[in-house]
């Protein structure tokens, strides 16, 4: 029997997708789950979402690395901010990340009692797609958004995810999102980079001078890891021998 | 200076779009909102959207024609249900009807709070837009969805109705949910009803054997009639001069 595809396209409607069975791929593409996959790319140990920032600071205190954001900004007591180009071999290599962003960490903990959660990215497309096939289960893919709201940019990789997984014969799906997201990443082609100029996101990076993220966080199949949550951590699931075709 | 469009997708997301000062456009094309539009088109008077299946009741008791719905079955003590084929002049012309929907009068009722509250479908599709372009206020499409959940054939009229307020040039948008939907609409092209096959809607309609208002219910500008909220109850606010380019 095949599994169910199922998209959402906000945290504020995860409870109607809900399964205690189910696989929850969390998506932030600019720029919190890029920069996730990023930091296992580079050699993280482990990442550790944080929704709460007095927690983050708490972390700080005891000595580990903390990245935090709130709009886009890097907080004064973190060691540094939400730009995947921060998460270098340098700093990241064997060391456990505190991670608190505006939306993606809060949705990771949101899907904190599915049956697991997944992060994914443009970076690792192909390795989650794959791993995903593996598992056998029922999948949602939650959009982080801004703020609660629709962000186009989430939309349009839960449909590039879609596409590949229902490509596979092993998903079926009735929902809606799933369709509109299916749509939106074909309206994008042939250049997603030039589709993608229109988001909400791309103004507000932009207008702080952070958009020369977009190009990368929209780059697939730089890592195959998949990074995975157990317990109050993401650990790093390397996908073995997978073939881009 | 250019009036600011946005598009809610689910009725669980309308705070995060609510300002006293908008208009919000309800719009549950299958099949509250054609209904309704249906009703004031064939001489209804009013029709007083209610949420709650008990208030029916009380109004059916008062001897009003009461036409009340659930998953798309008529309630056993209403006068007639969901479909826009019940509301025939016959039935409708000169009365009050009481009206309660799944997910069509509790997003009326969300919606409350606004500076004013008109009513979408394809059937009034160029006359609402011709009567927003003349209100000179910000405006919220909002999606009644299905229980909350995105559904596609809502979107997509947001994405027609987008589409022609933003190309009388007096709206402006950075929302990501309307370039969303007008890229469904452009999707969509040329063959809305073909595309719209997908809908989750459409198969459970289908289910009950209720899939016939299809086809009307995605016919464009069959009334000039816009009905809007005024306290408990729309009246029908009929758009003068018109001229279908």
């Amino acid at each position: 029997m095949k599994c169910n595809l199922e998209v959402c396209f906000s945290p504020a409607l995860y409870d109607l997708y809900h399964h205690p069975r189910s696989i929850v791929v969390v998506i932030d593409v600019l720029r919190a789950t890029s920069a996730i996959c990023t930091a296992f790319m580079n050699g993280a140990q482990h990442v550790i979402p944080v929704g709460d920032l007095e927690e983050a600071k708490e972390w700080k205190a005891k000595g580990h690395l903390v990245a935090a954001e709130r709009d886009g900004l890097v907080l004064d007591f973190a060691d540094f901010g939400n730009s995947p180009f921060n998460f270098t071999p340098e700093r990241v290599q064997h060391h456990d990340i505190v991670y608190s962003t505006t939306n993606g960490t809060r949705a990771i903990h949101k899907a904190a009692g599915a049956d697991a959660v997944a992060i994914g990215s443009y970076l690792n497309l192909s390795a989650l797609s794959y791993w995903l096939q593996k598992q056998n289960k029922d999948v949602v893919l939650l959009c982080a958004a801004w703020k609660n709201k629709f962000s186009l940019e989430d939309a349009l990789f839960a449909g590039a995810l879609s596409k590949k997984l229902l490509d596979s014969g092993l998903f079926t799906t009735i929902c809606d999102s799933v369709h509109a997201a299916l749509d939106l990443w074909s309206s994008a082609q042939p250049d997603i980079y030039k589709y993608i100029m229109k988001a909400a996101q791309k103004q507000r990076l932009a207008k702080n001078g952070l958009d020369d993220v977009i190009e990368f966080c929209h780059t697939p199949d730089q890592t195959t890891i998949v990074p995975v949550l157990k317990g109050d951590r993401l650990i790093g699931e390397t996908v073995g021998k997978i073939c881009y075709l």
